[in-house]
């Protein structure tokens, strides 16, 4: 992309009603802007980022074997009634009538409407096991939103639900779920820890929020220093094991690591006290197993082995996908602005041509660009007017893995600057050492 | 995907409230389940064929330089004030009172909010010209919703929006918007006819409506049959060119093709009269150009080369992306079910293993599988201990390409079946013959 024919609104100045660093920097990096309270338009580098990071949810989720799908966003409110939480839902349902005065609202989350698919169309335990996931809009009524994507009114989230015959499946789906999340989070480069936690308005007794640890967070954490030191890396997992999911469950929840909600003091007190740790954290994921708590109600039932009909056992799984890029840059970021993993970076470099115009600075631009293209990097290039200091603080501020400096002084000397953003590293080489070295993603 | 391990909720009966066939197909082969009037779930089947059909969407409308954003669904009804529209558009606006009171709705479209985000930001006409576009929900309210998702209330709509600081260029925009939608459609097996059509709500003077000819069309059409004989072709074009672009508008546009809304008796009786047709037609996509009627007295203005501020030009350019799945399927199915175009089929094949458990149709229909995964054919694989009329019968409701066939007897004799799903043609051939002819998309 060139940048002359981008639409990317930088701003030089904080925007005053930005009170946390990811909500200033999206502003100020020209990545959202506010249509209403807590209610944002994605602009063209926001957008970039967002399908990035619904990309890696959809891979992580596929690769277990759940199947995308997509409910809409506004449903009837008899499906509420049906399961109870019409009237529970209070203030933040967004409640709507349609021109024929029918009630609808707009999803919050999606445990009825799958439900009412599931138990329309399959009634037999031979098509379980079954998790269904979509990737869609939501809305909550907050009452304060604030802190731009993070805690905002309509937002996209990934849920998904698993339908089992029995207690055990159903556990093992939950599971199932920890270790793709586990992935998903860690390909975006984000120490996401499951913590134990409260159910709230979902249901049931087991659930693990993710969580992100940052000083921005709105949960207070306490948690066993020594899950820091666990990352699940890049090993081989058959998802259809019960015993390989369970170990990686172990693994990462045996320690203690709990929101204030479910906090233990007594518990707390047997971590070792120099690895007692109380921090604030970012929730970005959350994963819950409710048994029969809608099934039941629903009537969503398949005739078991023995014959007789039972009501499947059902979780849900959620992963804030706008609320992500929030998380992200609380985690990575300098005064400068933003520092993009390069997983999720909406370009994978930025050439800044110095003197456009100068026949030099020009054809070595190009064939940067060309080359990087070609090399699959999706390259931006500064072709604007724009004076030095403007062009370095943009690449700074958009957060792009690397930036290729080309001035006149290096064509004539045969040299470009590469600078790495995350380290600060500065090195001279030639125009073909930086493209190879940009390529190659070291 | 192994079937036996996908959600595909075939019904055997022809669903009683489905009255035109596209509507019909898409329940019977699980690709949709009604939530509400007119308010659809997207199964796994059908959110495959939508995510592809938007895939297709998003490359032309890059190539040609516009740059993609999201906007929220949820609008403030004040925007709508300053346009003028809040109060014009009627019943079919979706209108929503917040918990704080506020004046919200469901946006039908976004002329309005494009507009603020243009003005906030842009300044100059050095900015120009630019192009934004969306693929986002919608919702109309319609008092009828019918024929499944060809007339939704919640539907997915690609809508662009371009600024130009003259007619002139605005008017280029509107021509090189026309190349996108004939590459678009023509891509996904459509013919559809751009046709010279009524503005409605959205204003303007210019405008064409991109119909596909269809007997269960909501749109009464009369054109030259002349214009059936073009298509586009995969010829080259550089969309910055006021004369190419101009050049393939005159071209398709120059003859005879108008909606009911602007029928002109007098200048259809000029085409001769062997070449004259009235027919129906579908509508998936428009193209306007209203000038400053929303900059206007939206205030978007730009400072013009002589530095004075000038309202500027504007066009806005929407494709149905998921009524296009329907028109699809009502201008190719046959009385089996749908025959997809394999730009958008869901599966690049089926592989029927007619004998689950026979030793040699398993591992024929295994290697069948990882080869054609293996070259990027995404095959079905039909797993399942359903007799050979059922698996016949849903590979040809689903549409899928290409059928390869795998029974014992063939094993034994070393020969598979290969139908083509569009011509019926069967072959028998080697199981490696049939994988490398689906391999290379014959």
């Amino acid at each position: 992309m060139r940048l002359s024919r981008y639409f990317l609104p930088i701003l030089k100045e904080n925007p005053k009603e930005a009170e946390i660093v990811s909500h200033r920097l999206m502003l100020r990096a020209g990545m959202i802007k506010q249509a209403s309270a807590g209610i944002y338009s994605w602009l063209p580098l926001g957008y970039k980022v967002l399908r990035k990071i619904e990309a890696i949810v959809h891979e992580e989720q596929q690769r277990a074997g759940h199947m995308p799908m997509l409910m809409p966003t506004i449903q009837s409110a008899e499906l509420w009634r049906e399961s109870g939480r019409y009237d529970d839902y209070g203030e933040e349902m967004l409640r709507i009538k349609d021109r024929m005065d029918r009630e609808m609202l707009y999803g919050p989350t999606n445990e009825e409407l799958i439900t009412d698919i599931f138990r329309s169309n399959i009634t037999s335990y031979k098509d379980l096991p079954m998790t269904l996931y979509h990737i869609q809009w939501k809305f909550r009524d907050e009452r304060r939103p604030r802190f731009g994507v993070m805690r905002g009114r309509e937002f996209l989230m990934k849920d998904g639900y698993n339908f089992d015959l029995t207690k055990e499946d159903a556990l093992h789906a939950y599971n199932r779920h920890l270790v793709t999340y586990l992935r998903t989070f860690e390909r975006m480069g984000l120490q996401a820890i499951p913590m134990r936690a409260d159910s709230g308005p979902i249901g049931g007794d087991d659930t693990h929020e993710f969580l992100v640890l940052a000083e921005t967070g709105e949960s207070e954490v306490f948690y066993d220093a020594a899950v820091t030191d666990l990352t699940f890396g890049d090993r081989q997992i058959d998802y259809d094991s019960v015993e390989d999911c369970a170990a990686v469950m172990e693994e990462f929840t045996s320690k203690y690591a709990r929101t204030d909600e479910t906090h233990d003091e007594a518990l707390f007190n047997e971590v070792p006290e120099e690895r007692r740790r109380s921090a604030r954290g970012i929730e970005v994921g959350q994963i819950f197993y409710f048994g029969t708590k809608y099934s039941e109600p629903m009537k969503a039932l398949v005739q078991g082995p023995d014959g007789k009909p039972v009501p499947v056992h059902m979780g849900s799984h959620g992963i804030g996908v706008s609320r992500l890029l929030g998380a992200i840059i609380e985690a990575s970021h300098d005064e400068n602005g933003i520092i993009w993993p390069a997983s999720v970076a909406p370009f994978g470099a930025v050439i800044i041509n110095m003197r456009v115009g100068d026949e030099g600075c020009d054809s070595w631009s190009e064939k940067a660009y060309n080359e990087l293209t070609k090399a699959g990097v999706d390259p931006l290039l500064d072709d604007t007017d724009k004076g030095a200091g403007a062009k370095f603080a943009t690449a700074d501020l958009i957060g792009v893995p690397w930036q290729l400096v080309i001035g006149p002084r290096g064509v004539k000397s045969g040299e470009v600057e590469l600078k790495n953003r995350k380290t600060g590293e500065k090195e001279n080489m030639t125009l073909e050492a930086a493209i190879n070295k940009i390529s190659a993603g070291e």
